[in-house]
């Protein structure tokens, strides 16, 4: 079972269109960044405190599907739930709906994490970090109840 | 059967890094953009000869894996080719070597694309610019033979 | 005299950061025109309105010191005003500090643009949109009071 | 006296342009800093090998004229020199021109430099790295005979 979304609202700046007059694809995965920051802010930590600690979360996947341009000036939800936890692994959930139809999916997909130290070693966070660990897994099954 | 690969060198920027010292994860599907224009820039057409025509082909979904991180100031190679030419859509794979070790992959991954004219509506490119479609879909004969 | 400061909080995404650790220096200038943006909006108006009236307003120089480095995560005020309103012209400050240290400046600039139709010709705005150029005009007197 | 212009060909890539059919203003920058890179590869250095001996060489000043508008595929010249170099700080000259007509100027501009530490304190290069210190002093005396 995946956890509850975590959502905010953002609005699309000049600067993410492109000349087709929408904004340029590769920003909605950039988005999605944005949105996995927030959703680890809204259990009380930051991706910040993770390399603070010497934690690493690089992307190792990501999928994509674009459903409907978004446009300058246009305000967005971008919305991020954890899809599972794994020792070694987290996989993240992604979608960006329209703020004025929630109705119409602008793009969804997902992304997949691998824990690592500094020194681009994996790791098993439910060792190296039993606490994080266990806080992120429980997002999940609180979602569950 | 898919086309052959068209292949180029770059250098990763300064600017294309983040704080983790490696590349910043959504740089790799805009060099997988920059490759699908150099790959028809082969074939003698340019995708802003499409534009021009009034043609636009944006992405409707993208897959991308990470298989190891690039540096600042490495040389890479983008590797481009066409998996499949429709009628109403293309498909690209694309792959990020290591200029100094091609067997060292970086990134891996595909999208795919839709016709559109500029009002934002799906077309069929064989009955829009039929010598268009050909010459794509000879890229794919060709590689066959 | 120069218009009110326009101000809101931001924060920095690892997007934004490059290997040195910190914010990638041109960042500061989307975050201006962000600024400028907002800026715009107090008014009751909004860029994208400009546009679709067939307004375009580019930058033709930009100035930028920066006065200490910003880094991941890290929450920041950006500030905006119009320092003079031309009939061809207006030319915007700004301004990035420390949201936690209002008195530590990270970054400040001006930006000058000129006022141009879609064929991107210069025009004069008092003539073009007499409305829009005295509401312009008028928040330099409003401030000046 | 500056040192010699050192300059080489890009192509606009679709990314960087922006609504207004026309590259966004930012990329200039970028384009500024990838030619001061190039630059300094010249002289059979890279900005790479400073960082691995712990200098950085963060901005501290920009300016920029933006002359004509560049448009997406078109060829462009970056022209990078070096203005002066003294033993804290180092300026450059940057402009970019139509590459199909090298008297069409596009953009100019400069940006002064700090040497720092990894520590980010300021240091005294023609102390801390004296014979890099002298090649790049040389690259102005060269260009001065």
């Amino acid at each position: 079972m995946p956890s509850l979304w975590q959502q905010f609202k953002i609005r699309v700046r000049y600067q993410e269109t492109d000349q087709m007059g929408v904004v340029y694809h590769t920003n909605y995965l950039n988005w999605f960044e944005w949105g996995r920051t927030e959703w680890i802010r809204t259990f009380g930590l930051s991706y910040k405190q993770f390399e603070e600690a010497g934690l690493l979360l690089p992307v190792i996947e990501a999928s994509i599907k674009y459903h409907a341009a978004a446009a300058y000036d246009q305000e967005l939800i971008i919305r991020t739930r954890v899809e599972s936890v794994q020792p070694m692994t987290i996989k993240f959930n992604s979608e960006i709906v329209d703020a004025m139809n929630l109705d119409q999916k602008i793009a969804s997909g997902w992304t997949e994490h691998v824990w690592m130290n500094t020194s681009k070693k994996v790791l098993r966070l439910d060792r190296n970090s039993p606490d994080w660990y266990e806080l992120l897994k429980s997002t999940i099954v609180n979602a569950n109840e």
